[in-house]
């Protein structure tokens, strides 16, 4: 009998997601590790490994066929982590052949935001689309493109990177090393120092004043109370992303862009924006058209799915 | 027998060039007509299909088994010209069924950049390449992205607007009632209302101030010239490309991006500012992967081959 189950793990900065996934796309199994904390991914390769055979139930386990991987910076036909700007082990890491040679078991590996999207595509919000564009707003800005039905890899396995398109020219400095990257606006870690920035340069009252070491959650918060302040922040943060995702339908034409990831959870206070300000600047040819609409699975199942879904 | 040859029509706003193709890619004959002065579409259509009807030598006609067109805003879905800017014909264009009611052959229709791009990737520099882009920069700016060896033709048929990306932020007033395209920069007309800015707003020698009605090729030549206000013309030009560039190049990774259209005949004059503001505004990822290189085809074959090559 051939084996029927996939292991898909999603390794972000802080935790790694993984879980055991049949063929009608149910997470059997789940649970997770610390990312942080090894020295060398080889050690942290080893301590995933003792920690899946340590938990998961031996009947599934020895029916998995094969491992897929999203992973930050991560290479598809590389099989490599890439100088991820937000993980503790620099350079080229292969992982691919780290965890083939621990596991025993044929590997797949792929950007966090890619393995989102193969997941939406399969099992959430773009079931039946072949064209639509994933962007997870986390801590950082990722992105997947499916164009004809497929996952646009690129010549060198790096496409997608919408996070590290310029949405301000000369704007604020990126990790990245360049300045104005859609990532400093509109990730979790963009929406604080926007809230820095309107409370240094305006003098309106707001509940913000009264927190230290503002949040995401806090301005989301803030901006339920109606909060003007916290709403004026929502408002310009749609407005950035808005722009930015009016000129990448230019170039692929999507039916539905999905927003996903902690930012997204802000609901209609992030979309309204959003929307208002992708509409008005799209080209005419596609306004109407494109629907912007929330991730359908829950945030911890779908880059798991996605990820056991690179298994062939 | 079966027929093997294909019609290839190139529709641009000022002429309709029109070719006999081979299986091979070779252009048996080829002639054309004005696009303008016709009131209609259907006169238009009327007289294209005498003019081949006339001038085709018979023995390619009766062997001809489909017709493939390139034109400006045209839906491959729908096979519809739908709002172009540049042409008399105002609305939608039910350009396919024209075809077919009048030549009684089975037809299809694409936008010129995206024909361009096929014709590059069977005939040119894209041969084999299975990701890239194609960027025409002619009257406008128009684009095709090949993905996975196939053009993004995107949910609605209008994917490849490289041209209504905005370049700058509130910058020149667009034919498409927005502001700051890249082809009110990038193109033959931004180029030669950069030039006026250049003049307007700096007191340079230039010999550019002697000539009325200053044209891209004027500034070319001047440039050729060693003169410096058309180089720096050519360097603002390139900066403004490159750095729209390197945007593209984040969303889908190609392996080169093919410049061809009247301005890329400025070639080096273009190509070396264009290079050198795509490759510092890269994200590290990209930087030193993407090629960017001239059409290999003659501007009037490529987009005949391109259309050619869509007859199935």
């Amino acid at each position: 009998m051939t084996k029927a189950l996939s292991l898909g793990i999603d390794i972000g900065g802080t935790n790694t997601a993984y879980g055991v996934v049949n063929e009608q796309g149910e997470i059997l199994y789940q649970n997770s590790i610390a990312t942080k904390g090894y020295v060398t991914a080889y050690l942290y390769v080893d301590a995933l490994y003792r920690h899946i055979v340590q938990n998961v139930p031996p009947q599934y386990l020895k029916e998995v066929k094969g491992i897929g991987i999203g992973a930050p910076s991560a290479n598809y036909y590389r099989g490599t982590i890439e100088h991820a700007p937000n993980m503790e082990w620099t350079g080229i890491i292969p992982l691919k052949s780290l965890i083939e040679d621990r596991f025993k078991l044929q590997t797949w590996v792929t950007n966090d935001a890619n393995a989102a999207a193969m997941g939406e595509m399969l099992y959430g919000a773009a079931k039946d689309m072949r064209d639509f564009i994933m962007v997870t707003l986390g801590t950082g800005v990722g992105s997947g493109f499916v164009s004809n039905g497929k996952l646009i890899y690129g010549h060198d396995g790096f496409a997608g990177e919408l996070g590290h398109v310029i949405a301000v020219r000369e704007g604020r400095a990126c990790g990245c090393g360049r300045r104005g990257c859609l990532e400093t606006y509109t990730s979790a870690t963009g929406i604080v120092v926007t809230a820095k920035e309107f409370l240094d340069f305006d003098n309106k009252e707001s509940e913000l004043r009264l927190r230290k070491n503002i949040s995401a959650k806090d301005i989301f918060e803030a901006a339920l109370n109606q909060d003007e302040m916290a709403l004026s922040i929502f408002e310009f943060t749609g407005k950035i992303l808005g722009q930015t995702l009016a000129d990448a339908v230019a170039i692929t034409s999507p039916e539905a862009i999905i927003l996903f990831g902690g930012l997204a959870k802000a609901g209609n206070i992030l979309f309204e924006p959003t929307k208002k300000y992708l509409e008005s600047n799209l080209l005419n040819l596609y306004q109407g058209k494109v629907r912007l609409i929330p991730s359908l699975l829950k945030e911890s199942d779908v880059a798991i799915l996605g990820a056991a879904a690179l298994v062939e």
